[in-house]
């Protein structure tokens, strides 16, 4: 048994997709249950079709190689703008209406996440960045945390050469959750629009309560998961073999189910 | 001789005026100034002309009544996106790669500035907000520059019922001054356009090196001074009752002699 890492205070990071950003009473609802969640806790965000829809006015148009999303310059700017500005404070106003002390950053605020852009090889990504997981030093999150802050944080890393960069929120919390695992026994939440992990696709009732790595490869050889969740499955087993206690996948609407472990599909190694 | 007061650790509060802000060469020489300085440092910045510009695009004019400028529905979420946002996070990024540990922040984050929607009287200025200074806890300022972060403010505050607020960057910077003087021996900066308080405005070496009350009272008497700078520095010995040390009113671009001491207008009780 691993007494230490029982020992350890709990801390949750928790990541919120863009349709709970995009519609408001669900987003109040959803920062309720955060804001009520005892002890330590981060939420990561994106930013939800409102970048788009402001960017359709600007002119801006999103654009893509291959399927894959570009940033160039003026996509860099918007998603600064809306991610780090609008959908950030706007978090950050209603949690603290709801008197949990919130405090919204990116990566660059104090140097939490340094990245680096990705190199261009058959697709120039333009300012997408790569987190640099072993620079991320977690005396800087430990800053904020100990002295009662939650951190509210805008999938926006830096470059430390003046530029910021778009990072997928998913890696975001992921590397967060990774990077504080020496301090704390980390929950690392996906709350998204499903209810777990399903059994089959079309049945919102057929969670699976837990999958440890037997169970994933089992369930893998019988072809029962949507195939969009393999990827997902895979980072959070990555994770957990990184340090990471548990990570729990399921709706956003449930989210204290998702806390204490009633509710969606807790992935871990022993259960 | 007031020892006590003299023992107090130096904290720079600056504050930058939008013509620093829209000028891309002047924003970095300004930043890379105010990287330098050593010891502990605060930036309040506004927005510059490109929050207005931006609104042009999404068709979000700038209203005005009797010549006010009134913060409704869309200007709010603006000035959100584009203070605390775009310009926000550009600095913080650029003050990362000239190795200053700069955190952006608004009001609302860390609860750092509480205010109040301002009454609607003969005019109703929408969400503009007035700092509630005796509620501003330096409690929330010391953990940043504790831990060697520089916090970089933008000009937003909020009302605690969910809602960001408008709030003048100088008086953000005032209030700030003013709080941490409890713990702090605080120089507050006004970098503006012109090279300090001029005897002539249109002689820009006719600086004022100096200004007491007294010597404040007999400029005023004898008309010496630009009739726009009469609030600013009525708030400025407003700010030195309170308990700052000293404002410097100077030139954004000689950042360097308003720290030092040999450039700009000192305003202080004593000489």
């Amino acid at each position: 048994m691993n007494t230490f890492a029982n020992n350890k205070e709990k801390l949750f990071v928790i990541k919120v997709g863009g349709n709970v950003i995009d519609d408001a009473d669900k987003l109040n609802s959803f920062l309720k249950d955060f804001s009520e969640i005892p002890g330590k806790k981060i939420l990561v965000h994106g930013g939800g079709k409102i970048a788009t829809s402001i960017g359709n006015k600007l002119n801006i148009k999103s654009k893509y190689i291959d399927g894959r999303r570009i940033t160039d310059d003026e996509t860099i700017d918007l998603v600064t703008m809306v991610y780090g500005g609008l959908v950030n404070k706007k978090i950050v106003a209603k949690l603290q209406s709801l008197h949990c002390n919130a405090i919204g950053i990116t990566g660059a605020d104090a140097n939490v996440l340094p990245a680096k852009k990705r190199e261009v090889k058959e697709i120039d990504y333009g300012w997408a960045g790569d987190i640099e997981t072993e620079k991320v030093d977690s005396g800087n999150w430990k800053i904020f945390l100990e002295n009662g802050l939650n951190p509210v944080v805008a999938s926006l890393t830096h470059d430390g050469n003046g530029n910021i960069l778009n990072t997928n929120a998913d890696t975001i919390a992921s590397v967060i959750a990774i990077s504080l695992s020496k301090y704390f026994g980390v929950s690392l939440i996906f709350c998204f629009e499903k209810n777990g992990v399903l059994s089959d696709v079309n049945d919102e009732n057929s969670v699976i309560s837990n999958i440890n790595p037997e169970k994933f490869a089992s369930l893998k050889k019988t072809n029962k998961l949507f195939a969009g969740m393999l990827p997902k499955i895979d980072n959070s087993f990555d994770a957990i073999n990184k340090g990471v206690k548990e990570v729990v996948i399921g709706n956003s609407s449930q989210l204290c189910l998702l806390i204490n472990g009633s509710g969606g599909t807790k992935l871990s190694m022993h259960e």
